[in-house]
């Protein structure tokens, strides 16, 4: 039996490119007494990776060159001798950029297939959702009426955020990089405007968008937009940051935004790590999977098929090339046929 | 009766200079009933005026062109139609850039010139004593053996920052303008290290002077020390932001520190206006007057003479020439012939 791999050929200096991933064909060890083996189904991407592909100092390790690159992971067990697994269970796993994983089972946790699309678990009601909530609710603590900008608000954190402050009563604005975004955004998620980044003079066009200027900016890109919203602060403003994507593939240092409207308005910014509130797990769940279910959250997948075609969506990520939550399909869905 | 003031002529375009203001002399309005006239002996200079020759927004309203700067003072009553105040009483006023002030007396608060140097009013017990206490103490919240960076340690506001992060057990490390300052900060004040910001690279210097690099970065001055303290946070790190003067006389807006190391370390910034914390004010004197009387925390004043020196005195303190609290000694002090 052959696994797939996509493996960390080079780090990238600079922008990421075909030739820092590998792709191998190795062979499966046999199933060990305990193990459970499983095909992955979709292999989630997310902004963080280009961190480890990264060895600069961070707050994870980076992968190994030669090994595959690391990946939230929906899976469904094909053999199992482990009692607790069952061959046909389907479970989140963070097995990384290849077509099966193997382990004692401790990174597994099962899925209901009825309660949620299998696919959830790696985005609106995965890490990308706690993401959007713990910064927005925990951090941001937005009140109804404030104004609360996101950007990449297509994508599977900002399409979050925005929806979340909706419900708690907040004006929500999105930044996305095309007008088909825009459109969507504010048609189908509800945010009551939304600016091209692409297009637009983004501080003219942010501050039209926000007539009470800006009490939550949640940080998820850095960049222009980044230097925008911190000049439209208002007083006691909070910033939640959780990434800076557009600086990720910078060769270099790019220059921040200059923190003097920080200051003049006595505002606040909080570095946070999704991995470290994993306890706000449960209350997450709780508040936003009703939501999903009752159609008030909505999400959106930008689907690619195929494991070989992961570095190249990857990319695309990077540079915002995708609509809604990136996923490659590494295998058929069989609760989606 | 004429009084001397130096009044805001125009708003500075970048740098400030000699042309941006004006000294004139004007007669003083009689005293009316309940009124209260002093003379100024001290004005203090501090970096913030700078935010008031300009109409950019900000906390606090300009400056008006053609009035006299804004300032805190301390000054002797000289006569009194006000029961509340006696002819030589030493009072604390904010009466800006001129020989004499005039009001109903609920600005004053008065001075007991037995229980420390007037002067103190407006430096190491005023306003940059309580700015220092804010930030570290409250904002930064300092635990026993964390180290603390702060700039300008030499002066007013940074001087307190780190001999109350040492009374707290914190390593304190200062960076300053001259050899001559640093071994001040290290010889009389007791910090642990200071760096030479126009001699060293920053960076590598700070990096020596933190093995265990940065939990507090006390942010008071923005550009090349802000861009080498953000490289050596530690995870959690807190960032109060109290000022930029590096900046502040930059045409347009300088960048920012790159927000990457306040991601990845989970750190926080908090901008804070110390006019906003005034109620700390009981807490403050309370801790650190008798630190004060006892030579556990010291000071050092840089004092210029006569009011229409003024403007040189402010330009160098934007520069960093200042050597301790800057002072303008606009008429003798009585207390020290």
């Amino acid at each position: 039996m052959t696994n797939r791999r996509v493996l960390l050929r080079s780090r990238p200096s600079g922008k990421v490119g075909h030739d820092n991933f590998e792709i191998r064909d190795v062979a499966m060890p046999a199933l060990g007494d305990g193990q459970v083996l499983r095909r992955t189904i979709y292999l989630s991407l997310d902004p963080y990776m280009r961190g480890r592909m990264s060895d600069a100092p961070s707050y994870a390790a980076p992968v190994t060159v030669g090994e595959a690159m690391c990946g939230h992971t929906v899976s469904q067990v094909i053999d199992s001798r482990n009692a607790s697994f069952r061959q046909g269970d389907f479970v989140a796993a963070y097995d990384g950029w290849q077509q099966y994983g193997i382990s004692d089972g401790r990174d597994l946790r099962k899925l209901d297939p009825q309660a949620a699309p299998i696919s959830t678990a790696i985005g609106v009601l995965g890490m990308p959702g706690l993401t959007a909530f713990v910064g927005l609710i925990d951090i941001g603590q937005p009140a109804a009426g404030e104004t609360v900008v996101v950007a990449a608000a297509a994508g599977a954190v900002g399409s979050v955020v925005g929806q979340l402050a909706k419900i708690r009563g907040c004006r929500s604005v999105g930044v996305a990089g095309s007008d088909a975004k825009c459109r969507y955004v504010v048609d189908e998620l509800g945010f009551d405007a939304c600016v091209n980044y692409k297009q637009d003079d983004v501080y003219t066009a942010l501050k039209t968008a926000c007539p009470r200027r800006i009490d939550i900016y949640f940080e998820n890109v850095g960049g222009v937009v980044s230097a925008a919203a911190f000049r439209l602060l208002n007083r006691g403003a909070r910033i939640p940051l959780c990434g800076l994507i557009a600086e990720y593939n910078a060769r270099g240092e790019a220059p921040g935004p200059n923190l003097l409207p920080v200051l003049v308005n006595r505002a606040m910014i909080r570095g946070f790590i999704v991995s470290d509130h994993v306890d706000r797990t449960v209350a997450f769940i709780a508040e936003v999977a009703p939501y999903v279910r009752a159609g008030r959250i909505k999400y959106r997948e930008d689907i690619t098929d195929g494991l070989d075609a992961a570095p190249e969506a990857f990319m695309g990520l990077l540079e915002g090339r995708n609509f809604g939550k990136a996923l490659v399909r590494v295998s058929p869905d069989p609760t989606h046929p």
